[in-house]
């Protein structure tokens, strides 16, 4: 984390003259951070950041995306009392709500691995305003991927493009963007995705379509020579609970909103132990 | 919003040069954008202080914490195909998260209300670091209170901070702090609540305790003659499933964490119209 | 402070390209801060953040609220040249500025002392624009109380807000705000006070009332059995000079803008020693 | 005022969430600011940019100098209600701080001309951190010169840098650093001011001296030939107490930092009218 | 431009206090903008929002990329005098520097066109540290390719990672970065080549490779069907002057760090007309 | 380099995730700097702070303005290799591009010195936006002048300065703004030399005159008894091809905005080393 996002998420949590921590006597103390639940961790660099601009020690030999059972200790803290207590909401904060998301990434791809070697899910720009950076990391560490990160790192050409201009006129112009960066155009039937590989896509998303439409378009895609030029990614509506019938198909990626938006955050404590 | 916010969110979403809304041809467009599920709307204001950044108008006679449908539109936007775009996916997903909250702390305002005239749900500091002002705001757009802000706007006496000094030494240090703000004690027995309030406590939070605890507790509270000169909190744990129990004993506040960090987006959609 | 404080202070004393200090030769040097009047010391935090920053040690065993007499070393400093007269005046203004508020709190509070075991004296919100902060943690330093800090930490009614919409209904909304933040009243006469107490106020703020009329109000309070109720403060037109008179009427808190926009700065310097 | 410097100051005025402000119905209103005493009114463009930043029509037709007598209206505002309580406070701690220093120069200039047709009244680098920029401007609306504003716009070599080097080294470097700006030397004997002044130092700063001492170096200078080559300033220790003495030596500029540091608001209010 | 950067650049020109600009009588003037030598003009949004931000009226009917000879008008502006004077140096630099890269740009791809239907120029990385974004939209409007824009927006495998771990090694944790971004592999010899295509690389960059060596190279890849699996760049120490020999080899893209750091200005200037 | 300003360019080339630095294994490294050309090096100051920001030991015995020969080492860097990788871009930019202009501006100084003791070369406020502060120290680096800095640090008036006021009202409202700037006015003619002079103006600026007007110029102004009043600058169209020409007229001061228009960035190089 830069130093300016480290004091912005300082200054949102202490305001502007802390009068909780403070009251306590600045003893040099010690304290852990543990799961109170089994979790894949995310956050330890964030949670880490923090510590060290507060002047706080901290230990772990963990890093994002390693497994932990209930009880486990994190990090192992020592620093002055009024550091610690002001360390401890944000990076909990942090540890909490980005665990949630490589945990549930981590299930979503446990589903996945289940059915297909090759498949992968992935994460969209559904993301909390401010800390996309952070949970995209969080989704990487769950072992998912992260998509693209803003509208400038690939030319993804969506429902609303196409209403607009058409789908041909829209990869025509999309292509003098740059020679770096991939095409990806969604589509919503068979027919689309056809013509949008031969147009020259790098990536088909095939949007709101069931398990069975997916499956028949890769294999029209296959037929006509196009299935190893593209990568066919599903995308809409999928959550942890119907994840399995998309496995199943072969598609190249599944990507979820729902790994950030219906994520919930792992429950995660400090404890002052001297 | 200030304008550094809204840049700081818009930069997040553009990065460096979006080629994706700019390969459409920049035209006079109308959009709406709409609910695909019922809620308890919130985040008008962050969406609407984006759209007038980026100079679209967005006609809208709705407030947070309406009540919305299936279907409902919640913006009519008119600008240029490009503006639109962008603005898409951030007021989405401020739409998005935002409401969610709302909606979970209206249901749970409404399990409360069949069960106490009084007694209100308030959120906590666990929020997503960096838009903290945001969700507090949602909270209260589903009839929530915002508990405190931060570190400094009242002082919160915690386990970790008895277990450095003692309960009757912090009080002492936060009455100290200054007279126009609260203190809150957070107590694990009714021996505790008792001695807080007799210390001159203005807020009593009951930590992790189940329902008959807080119940008598309340009762004690109210034998000694101290339960109008506080308010009682009780916390920790406490969900939409178990909140009822919490609920029938007529405490004043039950505060959740879990009005943020188990909440779910609601499906928001933007669609161009022309 | 905040390192893009500290950068943000120093940018404005520096320019674009320093052309006074860089003109010596950096060798190590030695320097010492010293207070050329007598006084109560504030800025203590505040320059040492600033010499951390520009690589100077910097030696003290004051702290905020210290008494000095003319003469007394406050830091001992060790550094390259360029560096100590880079931080010379931006220290010094920190330290007299602040030291000018402190020094002038702790006398005021010295006369209320005399006249009343209780009474404290606050300062407002007419603090210069930019380090609010920083003056009311250098009135604390002299013993005051930094009173609310911002529109958002607790709730005031004042004359402007009655007038708009009645006391009754200003209470009404203000603690639909939340439940941890306290309400104050402004009122003009005994009537009102008595009303807002009933209403629930947490503080009455007296404005501009005579010495005499906050007696009488405090009077009628106690008849009425509120007086333990609330907390009461006299504000409006009070400075150093006709302060006796409301310290001798027993009122909880006296509140003085004065303490900020009639402070004068204390003399402090810099010498380079070796 | 920048955009960026408007959001910082109101920020650290409302706080997270403005509590205080929104509780009043957001009503079209009118208010008048005025002062309370007579003064030499600063601070109308500074003030003037929160309203417009805020949404609230001001309508002035001041400008920063002009001589205001008690009762008179300096600004009439329309807007919202809770837009115009929210620029009441910090709009007035512009008004009244720099308007305090204008009317404290304009006192000091007015005993100046009384004395002297030619000699100048200016500040120094003794500001308030953070506003420096705002309350050099203040000065010159008060009619004295702001002198220079940071470490860059013009060489100053003071007591520090020629214990580190002698003067004569100062100097020649001070001139390496670039053709475009004044060199000025501070002495304490008149030996000294004519070294400096042989040496082409642009302005001779008269360090600590009695004005019997500035007016025998004056001669000095004369005798010599020197007086006509370059800008003598009387500085150090010098308030609106003794300075008649000073405007008496008919020295070119008398630079006092308690135009700043001694200066007390101006005493300006804000009443809702309708 | 975002506010935040507008005012950045201004506040790099103004500093403190504009004293220049603003001697003159504030009246409406007018000015014209026009180019001293033919050029292909660039940075008409940039100076268009800075003539915004400061209440300039600015008429154009050009775009970024138009053909402009000596003494047409670029921009005709109408507004208060200081304004116009504050806009006319920051707005000369953006248009004169960019414009001078336009230009190069065009005259590149001039040369190349003569001599290849296909191949494209592009720049670098290598730009000048604060304004890569604004220099790449240059680019562009020369006819350009803009590259990757950062370490995010692609993979880049260079020497320096090839020493560290190997080209294999490499581009299969280059895969691992995400799905949506192409990985590029900057290879020394037409074997590495051939195995970068092998191994999946998206793009080959053929490093300091002599014209005669890039040929052999698209040859092999040729031969070996390769050829059209991959986008082919040659890089290393080519300008305008060797330019030629590059493009008669059909290589796909052609980048050239000179289109910037061999750029100069194009002469523009402002005129007060009235 | 300030921290913020840092972080500003280390996120302009890292972007939201930089996937290309953090492939490698980040095992400790080590790298050479090298000039791939004779050079004069500027940039020192501003690559040690990057490095120092990341992390990475950087050795050197280098200042800026130091004369290099093809080959020579500039840095020796320790670190860890993703660090190592991620401050080569940015770091060569900087020195390459500061090196190019002090490297020019050397050049010129040497045509200078063969025709003229006195004489120096400055830049002008023509330079790139964002980096100007560093661009006009590289130019300090190569000998020359840096001039003033923005529209604060002297007044200069200009062509269109007169064309609105005229040139006796110009310099007499430069002269109200303060006493420790120096004034500058550009003039056309020998007469308006000799009315700028008599004036009191400190610096002439001859625009847009050949050599033989500004010896002209510079006799009338001696033959007057003004010539060492004033500091004579010529400016306009100069660059280093008729560069000799003015050194010959014995002119103060000739400011070239080509120092840093026409200067091209110097090839320097980071080899990884182990």
């Amino acid at each position: 984390m830069l130093i300016k996002e480290i004091e912005s998420f300082i200054e949102e949590d202490l305001g502007y003259d802390d009068v909780s921590c403070t009251i306590v006597p600045d003893k040099p103390s010690e304290a852990v951070i543990f799961a109170k639940e089994n979790c894949i961790i995310a956050g330890i660099k964030e949670a880490g950041s923090i510590f060290c601009y507060l002047g706080i020690q901290a230990e772990t030999n963990l890093k994002d995306g390693d497994r932990l059972k209930e009880g486990d200790v994190i990090f192992r803290l020592k620093g002055g009392a009024v550091s610690i207590l002001r360390a401890e909401r944000l990076t909990l904060n942090f540890l909490g709500h980005l665990s949630g998301i490589a945990t549930l990434t981590r299930a979503c791809m446990d589903i996945v691995r289940q059915n297909s070697e090759t498949t992968r899910v992935a994460c969209t720009r559904k993301t909390t305003p401010g800390i996309r950076k952070f949970e995209k990391l969080a989704v990487a560490a769950g072992g998912g991927d992260p998509h693209r990160f803003n509208l400038s790192d690939s030319v993804m050409i969506k429902d609303n493009h196409i209403k607009l201009m058409g789908i041909e006129a829209a990869i025509e112009a999309a292509k003098k963007t740059g020679f770096t960066r991939k095409i990806e155009v969604e589509v919503e039937s068979a027919d689309d995705a056809v013509m949008a590989a031969k147009l020259g896509a790098d990536i088909i998303m095939l949007d709101n379509m069931k398990p069975d439409a997916v499956r028949e378009t890769l294999e029209i895609l296959k037929e006509k020579g196009l299935r190893d030029l593209v990568i066919v990614e599903a995308s809409g509506g999928i959550s942890q609970a119907n994840l399995e019938g998309y496995a199943k198909t072969g598609v190249d990626i599944i990507s979820m909103g729902s790994l950030i938006h219906k994520s919930r955050w792992i429950d995660i404590s400090l404890e002052i132990t001297n």
